[in-house]
């Protein structure tokens, strides 16, 4: 053992927390299994044709952030300042000094560590979403873990970290990830949308969702998972955990009720895709304000969600961005509207300390919130516009116009999404493929 | 903060126990997925034109019930009853009096409320399953609250809420819901199906499941989340959970059971759907069961729901209700078998002061469970039906016979459930669907 | 109550923790949840003709594992020893003795027994992986009770019963189950699978998996569940429990990039069943090791599990056993991987006495790693041999060959998993089968 990891075992004798640390616990699974449902929920979402490539953009986004946060991430984000609010030092690359008597607050440090993990993972997982259906998959599986440490692992930092200057400097709330999460993925998406270029027949192929059950049902896996994200940020048990829960679901049943709406009032039908992409927008942006906003707050910050987002992912028509799967309109727009309303609804009674406009804080929240939603918002999308382009030059970022065509399942990952081949009854369909023939392995 | 959540905050004071918070946190998020769930259990089980359909109305259902808890539903359900064991007074409208320091035995209050209205949502949720494929979306999103005040919201109250008359006066018992949630959807969802029609077709054509691993998906979600539901109904980290957990579990195996060997002798298949209809059945009849019977009880009761419920299912040819998907020959069933056997199997080891017939305790509990069972089965038919034929009359129920043709996909939702556009290998299908051209901002 | 029941209750008093209890709680809902998954992973990767049969053998399996563990089989495995390090006496037989103020180390001993019955249930369905498409129905569900009485529960007393020889007498360690679930489950699914033969077709037919992203989600599940099976093995929510759930998490990507890794050198694809496969070959190889090794094991043994069972899942082609579900390639392969290199990571730090090969502890602990396995892969293959070859005696195990090319969907279960019936917009299928004309009650 490590001589830190003696000092943390001697400092941890009756700090644990068992319920504390039994619903960390818990919450770290529940996030964790937001990456596959965001991999069904984008995946339902695009054409049978690149169906396994989406999904598998998620999956190996899992395995990719995981060994970059033990490596180094983790140290980088959470350890000690080496100056200026930017970074942490290098201390605890490969979790080193950190043992299972560790302790962080009232939990092992390893659970917390894991925790904040599970936060780096599906934010480069939600980037897959703008550029659906025409990556080369070996250019992202270089994207994930470069992106990662010199986008995430900072932005956390600035947040979260001991010192970050977002948080002790500059004095902006955030709960569960407003900006780590949601504007960073969100203006990381825009810029590498930008840098990929559109895909074939964007604006003019319909590009329906190819099944929109599994969008609802990631929907829902998503909605479980968030409530691990949101109410797992109080890392305890305890009553703001409980209003974190609160809030979280109610943003979420208004951001759906708003986007309905709008949808019937403009278009003259409430859609499923629009039930769940209403939702999610409501979950983004209570997710940085769900630990200090009242409850009216969360009604309120949900339905402009919502309702905002609604139009947002309209916006890529008129701007000419190819922003596949809304990461745009839905996550840098939720995200920032949710943490800009932490200067409105904020209010002691979750934050201790700050009251926002609503409850006579004045402006000065909002001020600070404006702040960091604009370095964040920037900072991301300079950063992984930079990474997009130098990787496109060094390897190639887009696929072959003709493995697009044909669909990067068939052509990258020699698979189909489905091979029903006796369709209820009878005709067998597909069964002979030649370039799956080779594939015999996997039978 | 008000003077109310002044004194909850003072009693907090290390009255708050992190672990039973932290089980009922996890419990909490479990029940929320039970309503994905039912609506991928739902979903499958329909016709391949009315799937989305099917999904929204249970989707819609989270939001509407949310909002209409926070607003009065939570206050008049566990709010101090106002005379007469009949309902709860407003005090705690729009969650008035309530911040994160209130305390509801050991777990903070707002995680209590958010607990209960997660067992809101499903119930309401679950009616739909009887008027699968026919009704106005629109009228389904008044339904919804109307319903959820006037119906579920009394009866909560009646059974749980301080000094509701079943549990005070009468003294029934239900531990996590026989009364409020099953036997009450299921008269419900009777009534709404009579006042509604049976489908066109129904009894002529076949109506097959589309998708038989989606309902089995939408099963094992439902059992999943149901052990938060029973499990969680102990309101604490304990040997009552324990218990109540160990119940769940062996009323499902065993209605699994009951249900495949009545379909094996009568129809000399065990079909998929029989496993998944059985599992439930057993659920929902160890429901209100869980937390006050013997093993040896939640083994009977279980397969006792599995067999009966399977021939409960048929019922509706021969009595010519269309409960499409079996809401009262699964919920109102089981829910009764469940309630009622508590008379039979309750034993003081749980109850602490309850036996059943086979422990000695004689008729009286058996007595206690009938007046309550006919009580709720009575009011929510009644009132179920006096709604459902009054937005009959206003704005009527029933989706046009052309909707109903056609699918309500298409013609409310202006969406298909699937497009497979290229079915494992090629040839594009419905690429050009005139009426979703439209529907651009999808794609 | 009875007289030990009493005497438990007297124990309690203030000897529950309530955090840890809370955790398992949830990880024994996140275990249960596993079944339904692996139903999904399996249902996914079969043809369509026999999608349903998969999910049932896995959901019986629920229902058969449970009745078993509740009557008799938990006594036996986790009952006080009878002699020799066996097998556990009958003493808890139909849980006897056993209530709701039970306890077992810091939690309810209902809760542990229930956490335990679902290790036992998960593993019968593992098995079924091997023999997919071409087993009786009415043979499995013999075969599931005898197998977990004669199998499993004799191996779960050796390893964690009180007294049992592998834990006490030869000193092997085995954290979450490498012994009882996983070499079990691999050496009995090439038995059964010897015994029952190959599928009609087998190595001439493509066989591909009819749904991948079923199998995507089933995965994903799994991986979820996988944290309760792992950090729930903990039994309470502390240090150990982190650190082994940190441990499952790097595994399952190690696996997974190392699966991936020999697919594109050796086939030129990553593929989505790789990737699903790498992950759960190092879930399956840390399950044993993940409260003994260092993190630097954790990476080693997952990246060393997807790359060898990425090779292991061929041979059943060079050596002409249809283990169509490559349990023996995954779970026995990648059972033996992490049990064995336990004897190489494990670490003073976790195990608080034992230090593996890289940490200065010598051999002698991967000895007993080794005898271990042996006898445990010995045993499960021969006493499943002996259980399948009298059963294909006395009532035959393989379904008919007019079955099997039909398909045992339709055949058994007089059902289809798909009906789609309007594809997209129109043209119905299927919709008079004759044979599923009197299948009326399931509509």
């Amino acid at each position: 053992m490590t001589k830190a990891a003696t000092k943390a075992a001697a400092l941890a004798d009756g700090r644990i927390d068992t319920g504390d640390t039994a619903w960390l616990l818990a919450a770290t699974a529940l996030v964790l299994l937001m990456t596959p449902g965001l991999a069904l929920f984008y995946g339902g979402m695009v054409r049978t044709k690149s169906v396994l490539n989406m999904l598998m953009m998620s999956f190996v986004s899992i395995a990719l952030v995981t060994v970059v946060w033990l490596t180094a991430g983790y140290s980088l984000a959470f350890g000690d300042d080496i100056g200026g609010g930017l970074i942490g030092g290098l201390k605890h690359a490969g979790m080193a000094g950190l043992g299972p008597n560790s302790v962080h607050g009232t939990v092992p440090t390893l659970l917390f560590a894991t925790f904040q993990l599970t936060f780096a993972i599906i934010t480069a997982a939600l980037i897959s979403g703008a550029v659906a259906d025409r990556v080369r998959f070996g250019a992202w599986l270089v994207f994930v873990p470069v992106w990662a440490l010199l986008v995430y692992v900072p932005v956390a930092h600035w947040v979260w970290g001991p010192g970050g200057w977002i948080a002790t400097r500059l004095g902006a709330l955030d709960f569960a990830g407003g900006l780590p999460v949601e504007i960073t993925s969100g203006a990381s998406g825009l810029a590498l949308c930008l840098v990929v270029g559109p895909r074939l027949g964007f604006k003019k192929d319909a590009m329906r969702p190819h099944n929109l059950p599994m969008v609802m049902l990631g929907a829902g896996l998503l909605w479980f998972g968030w409530f691990g994200f949101n109410a797992g940020s109080a890392l305890g048990a305890n009553g703001l955990a409980a209003a974190a829960f609160l809030n979280t679901l109610t943003a979420g049943c208004t951001g759906l009720l708003g986007w309905l709406f709008v949808e019937q009032k403009r278009d003259g039908h409430p859609t499923t895709l629009g039930a769940a992409s209403g939702a999610v927008a409501g979950l983004v942006a209570i997710t940085p304000s769900c630990g200090s906003v009242s409850l009216l707050g969360a009604l309120v910050i949900g339905l402009a969600a919502g309702a905002v987002c609604s139009y947002a992912v309209g916006w890529k028509f008129k701007l000419n961005y190819d922003d596949s799967l809304d990461v745009v309109g839905v996550h840098l727009v939720g995200g920032i509207i949710g943490t800009l309303l932490i200067g409105v609804f904020a209010t002691t009674e979750l934050t201790g300390k700050t009251d926002g406009l609503l409850y006579g804080g004045g402006l000065a929240q909002l001020g600070k919130q404006l702040v960091a939603v604009v370095a964040v918002g920037a900072y991301a999308f300079l950063v992984t516009y930079g990474i997009g382009k130098l990787l496109d030059r060094l390897m190639g970022l887009r696929a072959s116009e003709e493995q697009e065509q044909t669909g990067l399942d068939l052509t990258v990952h020699a698979e189909t999404a489905y091979d029903h081949g006796v369709l209820g009854h009878g005709a067998p369909v597909g069964a002979s493929l030649p370039s799956l023939q080779k594939v015999k392995s996997q039978a």
